[in-house]
């Protein structure tokens, strides 16, 4: 099952495909549940966590408040995958909510989810990697001075990985997410099994108190209700990356999205359950964790102590003890996962960003494969971003999660809102009682999923602004902001460039005026007179400019010497320029004879190694750019290619990614 | 007396210039001493001082050697002044050390000495701008906190100032060096005139004893040979600029070589008066001075004291105090002195690049003024490491003046070892008695100067070399290696492009085919078609990539439609390339007919915003850079000018520095 990746972003794009290219690929439901839900289910790993971390702010008081926070998220995770297979339904094509919005609330706001997609990839790679990171240290806690390192060595591991193209396969997606599931829900199992029996698994930390937070003792009122809704809030990263399914109905078999919409139920019960099992197992096990390790209170060295994460606590506490096998094949499932998870946003951010500038609204290189530049730009933006802020919060998940959540209600928000509309246009044409009355249902669920992620949106939005999900507006506000106006750009540009009179534009110019410039004579030189004469100009001169008269006059010396047969005229330069000398005789060619064109010949040297462009070609390039300013005038390079440039002309033989693409190598010499 | 600056560059590039501009530029003794002085006489600002803050290391036992030192420095100035009187009589062309070494010692020495003297104008803005600051700070103490930022300003004006190009005139640099000059004349001499009148001016630091630096305490033997060597070598930085006027000599006027020799022995002269009355005074009025404010015994609060520089200690010690007008004016000078002289680095440096950029040994466009980076470049480049530096050092003198002096006496050393060989060389073929007896002598004075310069580097090296001087050593020898590697370049292109068979390498082309890339219809593409016409290639075409099939079917539809009668290629590409199959089919026409040559035509859009060429021509500019490395081929860009190019096509109506170097405005439309 390889070319999966390559083959789901084709698809989304709705490009054509070579059909015999399709053959095989399309994803059974065993393997499309791992391949999507990797990003959703590793969120497991950090969502009852955060919860906790939350509420241990006023100590152990508010602590009862975990089962209901965690049925709020459960009954949302519900709503939000109800609404979700609607939207599998009704656009099948694999636009998810940017498409969605786009189409029913207008493309302002398709925009807008757009640009909250793209913060949101940025942070599902930070939050995964920092909370693998968290993992890993909570295994091998030796590790923990270490931590931002480590995080920053798996966001260049991942970047490698990602710009260098490794070959993916549906296979080696499916296993860790299989392994992680398996792993966690039999932990729950045992140990819920063990409560059952009389025998709960006991928390190593569960002997600790925790000191509330002097600011978040003893709440009352409006305070409580405030500490109550920023856990729920923290809560709500579980349900981070659910609409990835919705994003990929395509690759599924057929019927697509019936299998999409099965593949979305199993996942939403699956996230369900062990969502659902870590938190109870958490408040069995008394598990203790704090966001300063010196408000556990009887740890006797708290400073050098390093939390272990929920997950890590419970596999010690289920599998018997830190050195269990169970508890490590936990963690390394866990890390595994979350590694995985934030490979999707390096496969999903240069989509996205593709697809926008299809739209137009960013710059078109991040189209088209063809430049190698472009996926590559993508990629490195999306690591430089996320090191960035895994270096500037110390690979903190919980101060990263403040940012993450914001994006991802947003995105909800908009699509269930677009749904609703979608519904409603549906029904004023439609006919069909049957149709009219599942539409009407389909109508109430997202009306219900836009109601209740709106809300959870103004409470995100309300508990988190603060605590830095203030950047995350930002950031998106700034990049809608710079995408609309690329789009502006764009449309300026078509609406100038249009066709008005064919015929009238294609009308040559009179008279062609060539003129090759020339700084020595030598074989580079005399290729471009060769090839300006073959052009066969109504005119055709060499032209010098006397930075040196004497160069100048041993220039020509030599030209007649060599016996050349085209005139050579010498520019005067009193103050050593090139470029005003030449500019100024080109546009007085013109001023001469406005229905004219120009044509300057500049010899150019190629070659192999980057510094040596530094020595050469610099008084050509500017020339250049400045000559294209001047209307009438086109500028012919002839290239002349030095030994080094050998070196090179290889291009690589494939493109960055094409081997996760799938695509075959091309013929050499291509 | 205007344009001088300029004036002196281009005759020490030995440039033929327009005879009108020469009239009336030539200096007079009296403005051509305070324009080369300033960078030599301002050292006397921190000579002594830098004398003293080594051998204050031994506390105050060993400030009897001051004397001696002095002395020795008196001596060396002495001996490097008649050397270079020397030069400038045999080398009245301006190259100064480094034409000496070259013409006598062979490129590879002339190098050295061009990589040193690089080293030394870095150096020489970092010192003197540290220095100036000092002076500063020692009028207004409250500032020394600011030192660093003050520093970065100054470096920060300096290069802005030498950038947009501000009028400089003789009279300009006349002014503050003369001030300084009858400043501390006057100081010393009013000072000197108390001491015998039995009122012998007394530092404000004089009742301080120093506590010896532990290291550096009762030194014997070796050790207490080495601190004086230290000492003097410290004191040597009073030599720093004084061959600035054989650089000079075509400036002067006639008879040139007699006029500036004459220049130099009389700022010898003042330059020793200077350094000898500051250094007696220094030990009349018992100033104390120690690298650390805490050495100084007798001063209660050490961690907030900020040291006065030797100059503001005897200004303030002479003219009645820290209010005195005498003082404020002397401090005032010895800044202005100061930043001067760093000036005269910031034209050095460039002029210095721009020679050896002729030489080949750096990129060419250091050469030309054409370029509008040229110039930009190296005093970009000296700006950026001279800041480094003093932020690196803290703008710290002391720490500072270690790298200095290396690079002057490597140049001195190679210099005066130099002119020992030429008179050799004249020797070997002069008949003429008297000259035979003056080239005689002549080759002694030069022969001593090399022997005592060669030996103060020595003394240099084994004194400074880990206190800093490495990293001057360093930086110098990665300069020197790059240079000859810049220079084998440049001579291995020279040979590979000679030009054997000028009738064979004229020959064209049997054919020219001729390709017009298109994307889109519209103006710009018809423009280029039309161009491409114009020519009258054998073959014309028009060349599609179907990077999206259903594009390229609307593409050929509206082809038809318009009527265009070139006919339209559509090349697949299965991977949503663009570069890779338009340079395979270029690269298959050329494989069918070698000896065709292949014209493609490439429509650019011209933007006037720089965030605007982001958006376009990507594509064209990868490609066009691949086709370069293709044989027979030659791209021709066809530009449209969209509106927003008209707001970029203002070329700056001057290069920078047009003005400083007088050059008239150009007239309008060029």
């Amino acid at each position: 099952m390889p070319h999966v990746t390559e083959f789901l972003k084709r698809l989304l794009l709705g490009r054509a495909l070579r059909s015999e290219e399709l053959g095989g690929t399309l994803l059974p439901k065993r393997l499309a549940l791992p391949i999507f839900a990797s990003d959703p289910l590793s969120s497991v790993a950090y969502a009852t966590q955060e919860i906790l971390l939350v509420l241990t702010l006023g100590g152990l008081a508010y602590l009862h408040f975990t089962p209901w926070i965690a049925a709020a998220v459960v009954f949302l995770m519900a709503v939000v995958v109800l609404s979700y297979r609607q939207v599998v339904h009704a656009y099948p094509s694999g636009g998810g909510s940017y498409e969605v919005a786009s189409a029913n609330l207008g493309p302002s706001a398709g925009l807008v989810v757009g640009a909250a997609l793209l913060v949101d990839y940025v942070m599902t790679v930070a939050v995964s990697v920092a909370s693998g990171v968290d993992n890993i240290i909570s295994a091998v806690p030796a590790l923990a001075e270490h931590r931002v390192p480590m995080a920053l060595v798996f966001v260049g591991l991942l970047t490698a990985v990602n710009l260098r193209g490794v070959r993916e396969s549906g296979r080696a997606f499916a296993a860790p997410t299989y392994l992680f599931v398996t792993g966690v829900l039999l932990m729950c199992g045992t140990g819920l099994l063990r409560y059952l029996l009389g025998d709960p698994p006991v928390a190593a930390t569960a002997r600790y108190g925790v000191e509330p937070d002097p600011a978040e003792a003893d709440l009352v009122g409006l305070a409580l209700v405030l500490l109550v809704l920023r856990a729920f809030s923290s809560g709500c990263t579980a349900l981070t990356g659910v609409e990835a399914i919705s994003n990929g109905v395509p690759a599924f078999r057929r019927p697509k999205p019936r299998n999409a919409a099965a593949t979305l139920a199993v996942m939403g019960l699956i996230a369900v359950a062990m969502f659902a099992g870590v938190t109870t197992l958490a408040i069995v096990a008394d598990v203790r964790i704090a966001d300063d390790a010196c408000r556990l209170t009887g740890l006797p060295d708290c400073e050098n102590y390093t939390q272990r994460t929920v997950i890590a606590q419970l596999a010690a506490a289920v599998f018997g003890g830190e050195s269990s096998f169970g508890f490590f094949y936990v963690q390394a499932a866990t890390a595994l996962v979350l590694v995985l998870a934030a490979n999707t946003a390096f496969n999903g951010f240069p989509l996205l960003a593709s697809v926008l500038a299809q739209h137009r609204y960013l710059p078109r290189q991040l189209h088209n494969r063809g430049d190698r530049l472009a996926f590559s730009n993508g990629i490195l933006a999306l690591a430089v971003v996320a090191g960035a802020l895994l270096w500037a919060y110390g690979a903190n998940v919980t101060s990263l999660i403040h940012l993450y959540i914001l994006g991802v209600f947003t995105s909800f928000t908009l699509c269930q809102s677009g749904m609703v509309r979608h519904w409603t246009r549906e029904l004023r044409t439609e006919a069909d009682p049957v149709l009219r009355r599942r539409h009407r249902t389909s109508r109430i669920v997202n009306g219900i999923g836009a109601a209740i992620t709106s809300l959870v949106l103004v409470i995100v939005l309300v508990t988190k602004f603060t605590e830095g999900a203030w950047l995350a507006v930002l950031a998106a506000a700034v990049l809608w902001a710079a995408m609309r106006s690329i789009r502006g750009h764009y449309d300026a540009t078509s609406a100038e460039l249009a066709v008005t009179d064919p015929r009238r534009e294609l009308a040559p110019p009179s008279r062609v005026i060539t003129v090759v410039l020339v700084s020595q004579l030598h074989k580079a030189t005399l290729r471009a007179l060769a090839y300006a004469r073959a052009t066969r100009p109504d005119r055709l001169e060499a032209v010098t400019v006397a930075v040196d008269r004497e160069a100048a006059g041993e220039l020509r010396r030599e030209w007649e010497e060599a016996g050349i047969d085209v005139p050579l005229r010498i520019l005067d330069s009193p103050y050593r320029e090139i470029t005003r000398p030449a500019l100024a005789y080109v546009r007085s060619i013109r001023r001469e004879s406005p229905r004219d064109v120009v044509s300057v010949f500049i010899p150019e040297y190629v070659v192999g190694r980057w510094w040596e462009n530094l020595l050469h070609n610099q008084s050509a390039l500017w020339l250049k750019s400045r000559l294209l300013f001047t209307p009438g005038v086109m500028v012919t390079s002839v290239p002349w290619q030095l030994r080094s440039a050998a070196r090179a002309d290889r291009p690589a033989a494939r493109a960055p990614g094409a081997v996760r693409r799938g695509e075959p190598v091309p013929p050499p010499g291509h």
